[in-house]
């Protein structure tokens, strides 16, 4: 027999409590061959924003078939469905909180609405009581029609997405990783559709900053001076070398991130 | 030849370190095809009763002898053996500093006092040097009695156990969690049994907070509600809705958690 | 087929971004039964020493034949290349930034510099980029000459190394570990080379805390004591007995901490 498919996580349950260990073991009771990777237990709590930015970076980097476990906000309610989903050769089992819609660009190619015996009668631990069941019958090539019904749309949340205008893309910040680089959501097709090649600034709100070169590592600029890269994700990033940008330049979550380019 | 049962590890020894990565170097170098699972290394440092709190909490989740190493006060005394331990259909690697009265309800099926050459002469890591020699061997599907002689009884300590009467259960806070959940000592069946389906009031320390129903998941009251609900360990656990309500209602480990009933 | 060989893992990179996944989804898509154990990502931003020292600390725990891929400042450039190393039967993949030269007490068996093909044209991630794919070449059994060309030397940096003198000791701190465990670079070996069974006392910077005996065991002092030992990497140890030495005592890496012996 082949091995199973890869299962990851991607939690708010943090790495103290014995959360996480439940849903491994109940994994491992399932599925004893499984494999099973950690993407992150460190989601701000209750932040499934946060927890799409972060799958959505990663995904791709796992081999296919791997089903990708989100943990956030994963009580059911007559609004928030479990869900299995395959997107990109990928699939996905949470709760569809809006999440869904943060974590694909397009319509996914298939949507089932979770539909399994409990094996408990608590409701608060969804994580480990409905989607283990659903992943490993997903890890081990079972099909998504066994898990439910097919549905054909997903709450809609939005990521922000920059303004383009002839001379400037108007963006905003995503994310700030544990290095303090901050993640704005402009890509470098944006970038480049819209630059041409032209000399341009990159402002912030707090004035003084700007920034008017591409850099291609953190180390292409001297310590503690500030640089713009298209990051490991392809998105536009700002950080500082040697330093932490999101303190040194008072930069958050939602913040603007404009670049001017010269007409 | 079969897979080896699972190790399990809960230990005070942090991510940080190099210590986690030695014993679980250690492990490879004994049972190369041994499956790890962290319960969690982030226990307050010393607090044997955290860490029975948290592996009680999950160690049934794992699938039937899985092998759970304890790495919390480890260090071998006159009064504190090591031991190897059978329960449940679990088994148990540890220092007898009082852990294993608090992780268990019920006299253990066995237990053995490990009695095994040291490879190193070094007393500090028992956790690497002693205990992953009797986990592996267990792992393995080895016998207790290999690894020492038995033992009839354990140091006591006592889980605080809440005070029943006619009208009232005075209960108190076990743990709080990473969300700043409040976990109680009452489990469903002495509320079912006490309170036989009268209306009741759940009471703290602090007053005005009081609680007189129970929720079935986090997400039945209005964010920012306080709320009480049978948890997934099965017990009485206080909540606030998107919320911490440790820090918002002041609970600490201890704290009393009372409730009336209705006479 | 055997087992590949085991893959560790010591970065800088943080648990809660998507960094580490993305580098253990690289490997597994290179090498699907590839058996990774996290050394720790939470090394000190931008902390080649630290690194290295828990790092050097470890590495031996691990099978022969373990690949450790080192993900601390990977980035090249012309002064820091990307190297993979033979030394003491294990195999170590990072960026040539100094580190290797702490790690090692002597010149490795082979060093070569890793000239791969790139698969992304993205500088600022070698570990996912480069080191996966060297790291999984390597744990397969293949030879570090496929990699690329030898190379003589590493760029050099030094651990702090105590001065010894007939009746004194004189060293420093390398590391403080999560209990506040105060590490120094005094192995016992030199303890007992200069000290040859003499009467000592162990003193600090901050005066009236001096030690003049060793203990074997962290509870060979009662609660709140200051002790001595050396420690499971073989080095000299300051702590307190269930506490922090290292706030208690106010003491950082490289504060001295000298030895002196009776004359």
């Amino acid at each position: 027999m082949n091995s199973p498919a890869l299962i990851t996580l991607t939690t708010d349950l943090g790495l103290k409590d014995n959360y996480v260990a439940a849903v491994k073991g109940a994994i491992f009771k399932q599925l004893p061959e499984a494999r099973i990777v950690d993407v992150t237990h460190e989601i701000t709590k209750f932040n499934a924003f946060e927890a799409a930015f972060i799958l959505r970076s990663v995904y791709r980097d796992f081999p296919e078939d791997s089903v990708h476990v989100i943990g956030v906000l994963p009580e059911e309610t007559e609004a928030h469905p479990h869900l299995a989903i395959r997107c990109d050769g990928h699939y996905f089992v949470g709760t569809d909180n809006g999440i869904f819609s943060l974590l694909f660009d397009k319509r996914p190619d298939q949507m089932v609405r979770i539909d399994l015996k409990r094996d408990s009668p608590i409701n608060t631990f969804p994580t480990r009581d409905v989607f283990v069941k659903a992943a490993c019958h997903l890890a081990r090539g079972g099909t998504l029609e066994v898990l439910g019904q097919e549905v054909e749309s997903v709450n809609a949340k939005a990521m922000p997405k920059p303004v383009l205008e002839p001379n400037q893309i108007r963006g905003s910040v995503l994310y700030i990783d544990s290095y303090g680089n901050v993640i704005s959501n402009i890509s470098r097709k944006m970038f480049d559709d819209i630059g041409a090649g032209r000399r341009f600034s990159i402002s912030f709100r707090k004035p003084g900053f700007d920034i008017s070169d591409l850099s291609e590592s953190y180390s292409d600029v001297i310590v503690a001076e500030r640089l713009a890269l298209f990051g490991s994700n392809g998105l536009l990033e700002i950080a500082i070398s040697y330093g932490d940008a999101s303190k040194l330049m008072g930069m958050e979550v939602n913040d603007m991130v404009s670049i001017i380019f010269e007409s």
